[in-house]
């Protein structure tokens, strides 16, 4: 992972503007989820380092325009771009890391430079729909897990497919291993913003739904409930909720096991992630951890 | 131009989500000058048409995350995506538009890929310098016109230079022409901020000003002015200004020809640009036609 800080610092010194490089330095950088993901498939290439760091700063773009649109204050648990420096800037950072990231990416042969560069059409498409979606309660599942795909899936699906095009693999395989852990990650996130006190999360406790966002078990919920019980959870949709409405969403999860559904199609898309790199302990090892994680 | 059109049209529908393709036709196409370059430069090669959408979906999304940055309310006469849909969705929206144009971009051969790819982290950067240069009065003219080439010829430079390498023509030439066309374009829009009244430019006069843009010729009139007067010229600077003072600044102007030395480097631009194109009348057109424009 060494290589890949070096090649993301270089990136970044290339783009010669001071103001980027503090902002950029400023970013917490997070997992590096991708990253690692990228070195593990193809170890021995001596493009992954710069493929991984290419990813990486798209990532980092996306989230700071994913913080612009949330307004979101804090990221990874230092203050956002845009606290600091204000929405303008946040958008123009994003822009630079996105266009940085292109123009290293054409060196790269034209399959893994287009899928790449799709992917995050996917991504921006999915954000788009991830804010229209909150305006209104949404109970149809496939148009959720569409979004959750787009969104949050097809920049880890590209990392996959396109490390192991790089080294010779069976890219589809590795594709569908990428996309499933990105579903499977984001429904345990889902799960989290419920089930975990808001100490933990760094964030209020059932944000998602205060903030429009109709997750899983809450679709899950509202398709169990009577027709009474169902305009009760709308009416308390994308409202500042207090205890005892948030007790009785719980309560009602829990009678209806809503989160344990959405956890069982967390692990089973886990699962057919496994089928797909059978022989590889480390991948496997990483989606092991993360459908266990409590927080 | 009806074949870029096409393109344009087909690159949009690819994207396959409603709402941008709602969002894209509520656009105005604006000049297409870009376009119109490229097809110019490379009129017999099959991919222009290409290379021409790919930038022009370029620049309307680099205008879709300027006017969330200019908090514009209209452009091209016609309202903004962030005054219709808001910010976020002008944010998404311009991620869209570019990350489809990288999409197709990554087809050409690497040297235009690059050279097209680069000038956007340039353009983002320029606009970057803008945002910062506002917040305080700007004496320094090779600053500004370093922002100024970032910010607003790097794209037009690209265009003109990536097109001239499609056709196996001399790219440096015309990257050159590109360049100076882009930053003469700038300046007769500056001098037009201050010479044209409000209902010609659709906008207040002397916007920029107000704005925290020190435009050439206000850089121009601050080296010429003695030393209470220059203070005087700072006061009113990102401030609304009552039309006394108005008057003030364009009497000074007009006193030190501030208009006619920012006029005197549009034209000298011109004329280099002039020079690298010599043997094509239908570049020189657009040259005199642009530095001959009143509005």
């Amino acid at each position: 992972m060494q290589r890949v800080e070096r090649e993301i610092q270089r990136l970044i010194k290339e783009i010669d503007y001071d103001e980027v490089t503090r902002l950029f330095n400023m970013l917490s950088g997070g997992k590096r989820l991708r990253a690692k993901l990228i070195l593990k498939i193809a170890p021995d290439e001596k493009d992954a380092p710069l493929l991984a760091a290419i990813v990486e700063l798209i990532h980092a773009a996306s989230l700071l325009h994913d913080d612009v649109i949330d307004e979101a204050l804090t990221r990874r648990g230092v203050a956002s771009v845009n606290a600091t420096d204000g929405s303008k800037i946040a958008v123009m950072l994003g822009d630079v890391l996105y266009s940085k990231a292109y123009s290293e990416l054409v060196g790269f042969n034209k399959d893994i430079a287009q899928c790449v560069a799709s992917s995050v059409t996917s991504l921006s498409c999915g954000e788009m729909q991830d804010v229209e979606m909150a305006k209104e309660f949404n109970e149809d599942e496939d148009k959720y897990l569409k979004m959750l795909y787009l969104k949050t899936a097809t920049l880890i699906e590209s990392a996959a497919y396109s490390s192991a095009l790089l080294a010779g693999k069976d890219a589809p395989s590795y594709g569908i291993y990428g996309k499933n852990l990105g579903l499977s990650f984001q429904i345990i996130d889902d799960i989290l913003d419920i089930t975990s006190d808001s100490a933990t999360l760094g964030k209020p406790a059932m944000h998602d739904f205060v903030e429009g966002k109709c997750t899983l078990p809450y679709i899950h919920l509202y398709k169990e409930l009577n027709k009474e019980d169902k305009q009760r959870l709308k009416d308390l949709h994308a409202k500042t909720i207090d205890a005892s409405e948030t007790l009785w969403i719980k309560e009602k999860m829990r009678e209806h096991k809503s989160i344990e559904r959405s956890y069982e199609l967390a692990q089973k898309l886990s699962d057919e992630a496994m089928l797909c790199v059978k022989d590889d302990i480390e991948l496997i090892e990483i989606l092991k951890t993360m459908i266990k994680r409590s927080y």
